[in-house]
């Protein structure tokens, strides 16, 4: 060890989290919160609290000074206050806490800071609304569970540099004031007072800046930085976030996928002492076959199947005018009443979901069926239903049907919430998936072009490279996602490195020559001075905190995060700013 | 090692620093690209470089196939490429690289990507000016001097954070949109589209936030952070910049600079190699009174001496009307000619400098004195100065005279100048000291009030509380300045924790009761709520990292830093938006 600890005591001798048994009789000095008091008149115990632990305090009528006493019985809940006293062993042992043998008999108080009485109660479990707990986020933090997950946020980032470091990964940081483009989602754009007219951008992420680091020979890039994102927010997102992100030089898919499972095999064994197994690869087109999302949640089975040829010609309009017929399989439902029935084809029609409706059948345990479409297909006709699923008695079949892509949607959210009833989406098991060989570009029917579907500067696979000019929507990107338990935690791709093959990716965007030439030039000018093959990553680290965290909310995870209206309500931002700001910047309010 | 190391080979069998000798008859593939080329035209060598080093490839007429030979000839500078072949023993052999007593003879060479001719040598010495290397900043960035700036500024981000990690503090991530306020330096504000008419700040330091960090009991906190400035740039400033950001609770001063001077110590130990020693401390009224400035280099001593007694009514009207009269003894410069002792005298009253005129006195070998005043003082005077000066024969004495501030201003530059003459400022020698009991606040004439000399957030020394009101200009600040070699690298205090004393410092530097709640309000309600005692510390990392690289600029250890006008030459940053994005956050252009 090569660090001289230095004491982190200062104005105590010890935290409210070490003393033991072993250390009766030794006169010690402790800060800390005011948990709670007990004053039972010739008695009071003050609970003191610190991020280390709780260590009980005692001052006895008689035994204690008067003066003492009556300091000690003002003292309200997070008061903060210095004590010194004798560690004593307790007559009453409490061994919920490591502290809970002994006691401090205080020979001296010193009320450090009052305290008004907080607005919700500092308590593992508060009585605090969201709102409330967001404007005093300061006071929420205090929360062991809250301050926990910022444990937790900083371990992960620990452990992501040093295995990164010992992969001889290199941390570099890029620029925050960079350049807004059009392409991609919305940037959040910083007026220059000294270039008036002309805004900086915050970085959406620090991709073009890595590649040129790839350029400059930097071989193995990684930095853990924020970047902005100025969209519409959902529960999930936050218009600053943090993100893993890496690149490497002279790499081939496998390599980065080789490279990044280990960092994550790392976390997972470091921070939950998980094995994850070896991580399989799933095309996206069997991504969206089997499960209908880029994203599946692998924890559970229930994969979709394909029914058009045994559902067709039957009389079954419904079914014969499908693009798609397809059906899971919820094992030994087939006992569900009619309500629950009932309750999962409500489910489906909710409008954020969009099936017209549901088919059943239940495998009944006599091997007869039983389903909703009775009337059109016989027992046989179920029967190959059932086989063709591998369905056994006491199984219950869901069959939707419609055009491709909104019935896979639909059968997606179906199999999810099946997978959530049946208890089958377990917290505490994680499992892995790359999902690669994505489609290079989608067809954007609003703007009648192609956009990336990752971003411009992703390479096509190489059979493909051909099909860029011919079939453009059939080319496959070089590109891959990490998902965990149905959750995408990091994505990235191979890079164009060619400027002639950047300029055709281009094209194929519908930028003209002059657009590519103002937004990117400086990079395919950089792809023309011997810019080596790279491909790099990226992973949302506010998610993987929540991922190890076991929280759904990312919010959890963020010491002051913003609402939904990207306003943080603690420090009541944004805010005007006075008309002089605005004329050094140049710029002026709409009315 | 808990680690398990992947390969970073990828394309490669091995990285271009790694062959050695024993390495000879191994079959390779190794990856980088072309340093130089000598065709012989029977025998052409290349070199091939990477981040790791430099290996020879060799391919001989008759040995190697003639299409090969063909390909070899052809490749440039920069050329990105990959060679397969046999390690051999050199015949003539380099001792000046690693690789040097091997070479690759090639069997199969690939051109992964050629290169144009650069517009400037890839060399540790370049020819390539200043605007053309930060246009091109990814090619500059291939030198190997540059480049090792940024592995000097990642290794001292990793043992910053081995030692903060070691010593129990924990890293928060604090926002980087805030809100802004008025006091201090120039925002950099942020249009928001949700919230019309308002903006977010970047932060100038997550100074309020640490704080809050504090109350919420996290006990020690740390942050490698950006922060931002819109200032008129100088050389040595960037409009974003990298700080190490800490804060503590239940601290006094001494307890903060222990902890961060073995902070300091760790670094130049772990990264240098060298023992700093202890770190003196010195007050600013000292500083002042001996350096005139607060940031003296005391790698040399030089200190001023005040002359006033020894020189008033002699009849020198210059002296006579001055308030300070101060000299620096120029150890063994008596023998400096009419021309040097001009050109000081010439230096002294360059505007920047601002003296007047410069009085001197050669202290010479027989034991005379000769001086540019001998009209008005005898010798017996000009020993007396001597004398006070500790000035020995041989000895130049060089004397300042006119209002304190200016001429210790003044004489602060002439003595760092003539330390810099006189070879006492050695590269290489680090020498620090701990600048304390700075005053509290300093007075504005522009705005007829008082400024927070650090912050607002400052606290008084204990002792002068009770000056807030009374004797403001005269009341201690509980801040420090680390400071290394004239340097200051870090600057802190211990902070207000109360409400009322905050209150009181912001009416002492003149806000309104509504201005502090509008700009403050959520800290002074923070600490309502149990706020503990606590101080914090924040270093310049850009400065650190130049510092021990031995530059005086710190843009050399920067990845991509902006020019003098704030712009990134590289990516031609800031740049106009277009109206569309214009409208959405509800600001316009003024013309």
């Amino acid at each position: 060890m090569r660090l001289k600890i230095i004491t982190f005591k200062m104005l105590r001798t010890h935290t409210c989290g070490e003393l033991r048994i072993n250390d009766v009789n030794k006169e010690v000095t402790l800060c800390g919160w005011v948990q709670k008091t007990r004053d039972k008149g010739s008695i009071i115990w003050v609970d003191l609290r610190d991020k280390y632990g709780i260590t009980q305090l005692i001052l006895e009528e008689g035994v204690s000074e008067e003066a003492l006493l009556k300091k000690a019985s003002k003292l309200g809940r997070e008061f903060v206050v210095k004590a010194t006293g004798m560690v004593v062993e307790r007559l009453s042992k409490n061994d919920k806490i490591p502290t809970g043998e002994i006691e401090i008999k205080v020979s001296s108080l010193e009320v450090l800071n009052a305290s008004k009485v907080p607005p919700f109660t500092i308590e593992n479990e508060t009585d605090g609304g969201v709102d409330l707990r967001m404007k005093y986020r300061y006071l929420d933090l205090r929360r062991e569970p809250v301050r926990k997950n910022l444990q937790l946020r900083h371990q992960l980032m620990k452990e992501t540099r040093a295995f990164l470091d010992g992969q001889d990964f290199i941390e570099v940081e890029t620029p925050i004031l960079i350049k807004s483009t059009p392409e991609g989602a919305r940037d959040f754009v910083v007026p220059s007072r000294m270039n008036q007219g002309e805004f900086y951008a915050l970085p959406q992420s620090p991709q073009t800046f890595k590649q040129l680091l790839m350029v400059s020979g930097f071989d193995r890039y990684y930095q853990i930085v924020k970047c902005f994102r100025d969209e519409d927010l959902r529960a999930d997102r936050q218009p600053e976030f943090t993100q893993i992100d890496c690149e490497l030089s002279f790499v081939e898919r496998k390599d980065v996928l080789d490279t990044f499972e280990g960092l994550v095999r790392h976390l997972f064994k470091n921070v939950k002492g998980i094995d994850i197994g070896e991580v399989p690869h799933m095309p996206y087109s069997d991504a969206m076959k089997y499960y209908g999302s880029d994203k599946p949640d692998i924890r559970f089975d229930m994969q979709f199947v394909e029914l058009n040829e045994l559902t067709q010609n039957k009389g079954f309009n419904v079914f014969d005018s499908s693009e798609l017929v397809i059906g899971i399989n919820a094992a030994d439902c087939a006992e569900y009443s009619r309500k629950q029935l009932d309750a999962i084809t409500d489910y489906v029609r909710k409008p954020q979901i969009g099936a017209k409706g549901l088919v059943y059948v239940k495998c009944n345990a006599d091997g007869t069926f039983k389903s909703s479409v009775d009337k059109f297909y016989t027992q046989e006709d179920l029967k190959a239903w059932a086989d063709k699923m591998n369905a056994k008695a006491g199984d219950l079949l869901l069959v939707l049907s419609g055009d491709t892509d909104h019935t896979r949607k639909a059968m997606n959210e179906l199999r999810l919430h099946m997978g959530t009833e049946l208890g089958l989406r377990k917290k505490g098991e994680y499992k892995l998936l790359w999902v690669v060989d994505f489609p290079l570009l989608e067809w954007d029917e609003e703007s009648k072009r192609f956009h990336a579907m990752h971003h411009p500067f992703t390479s096509p696979i190489p059979e493909d490279m051909d099909k860029l000019e011919t079939d453009p929507g059939n080319v496959k990107a070089n590109a891959y996602d990490l998902v965990v338990n149905g959750v995408e935690l990091g994505g990235g791709s191979i890079r164009i490195h060619d400027r002639a093959v950047q300029q055709r990716m281009f094209d194929a965007l519908g930028f003209t020559k002059e657009e590519a030439q103002a937004q990117f030039g400086f990079l395919m000018e950089a792809f023309e001075y011997g810019a080596p093959p790279h491909g790099g990553i990226a992973f949302g680290f506010d998610r993987l905190c929540s991922l190890f965290g076991g929280s759904d909310s990312i919010r959890d995870y963020i010491a002051f995060p913003k609402n939904n209206s990207g306003r943080d309500v603690m420090i009541d931002s944004p805010s005007p700013i006075d008309q002089g700001q605005l004329k050094e910047l140049g710029i002026s309010l709409k009315k």
